[in-house]
């Protein structure tokens, strides 16, 4: 792991730790062994801490009577950024930290689950920072990104692929999917794509004119 | 419990169990002594069996080589629904079971939780049955509703309050919310309502002209 916080290029994705549900063991561990940064939103290192996980940066307004000294010689070297703005969440404060330091993509867990409106914020608010920053949001039952107007990937035939549109989404097309789309239009709340899957083994194309939309691979 | 499927005016809710992660169970046990008619979705029948539960109705596509008939001895009497509209998620057929047997309100444990697309939809989805169906959505951490347009209720102070908008909505004001909102427009993805709470004991009014607007009432 980097103390220095130079990103090079080529780097894998940072890893933000979030203040949802828990994911398994086994999740963590795999993201861990590919990520050479690793943030940990305010209360959330109690439970990190549990785990043994050195981490980078602590981040978050600590608003909760928590003192984020106790951790500094705990985990040093370990930067702590206090971030009061109210008008952001924690998730939001360390995309913006990651932006401001280089970094081009990044992997959160602990993201869903626990508080639904936490879940709901954390996974539309991805949208804002669509040209900056190459987020993915990983559970252990999904993992859910927002889609370029061109998107290209190759999947195994049956694998659920839900499309997700952040309010209204026009003009998309797919192909090599179960249940295909031509031109269509998806509004979130009265149509979306959930629950497709891949029709043959091989490329999944999707792409679409107008909107924000989101493609969340699933597994039950 | 009734098998009869009588609904009278002043009935409390039915109440669905859905197919994500489970509550607790004093949650259920309480929502259960207030339910006169319970409905379960497809193979979350496996899960509700080991919890000795007296249920009403099983609904679903039973698309997973499951079979429905070995639970209608074990439940009797019970009530089984084939739903195979490839359109519509089980819960969504579930409130159209209840509207069209002239239920007029449910609550729905088990909706969020697991994965992502489901938890995502299940929540937007219910701005469908508007003004059919008062639809509660409740977890160990939320309870979830969309609001009418003029919305009052009594709070205790610092109850947190997430306003969450599907889609856009417009002309939202607030009373006794301590970020107040005075003819506001909040967007999912860019602006929403999340983590406020009340600023005194008293009546929360929250009015809003266009768009549907849920309320979330959550718990850390």
């Amino acid at each position: 792991m980097s103390s220095h916080h130079i990103v090079k290029d080529d780097q894998e994705p940072a890893l933000i730790i979030a203040n949802g549900a828990e994911c398994s063991q086994e999740l963590l561990g795999q993201l861990l062994e590919w990520s050479p940064f690793v943030i940990v939103l305010d209360s959330a290192i109690e439970r990190v801490l549990e785990l043994g996980i050195k981490i980078d940066v602590l981040l978050g307004d600590f608003d909760r009577g928590f003192d984020p000294e106790y951790y500094r010689e705990k985990q040093y070297p370990l930067e702590i950024v206090y971030a009061p703005d109210q008008n952001k969440t924690d998730l939001e404060k360390a995309f913006d930290y990651l932006i401001t330091k280089g970094h081009k993509a990044v992997n959160v867990i602990w993201a869903t689950g626990k508080r639904a409106d936490h879940t709901i914020t954390n996974i539309t608010n991805i949208v804002r920072f669509k040209d900056q920053l190459k987020i993915v949001i990983i559970d252990d039952h999904s993992k859910i990104f927002l889609l370029p107007p061109k998107f290209e990937k190759w999947y195994t035939k049956d694998s659920i692929i839900s499309l997700i549109p952040i309010g209204d989404v026009t003009g998309i097309h797919s192909e090599n999917l179960f249940y295909p789309l031509k031109n269509d239009t998806l509004t979130l709340g009265f149509r979306t794509g959930s629950s497709n899957h891949v029709a043959e083994d091989g490329m999944v194309i999707v792409t679409h004119e107008n909107g924000n939309l989101l493609l969340m691979e699933c597994l039950d």
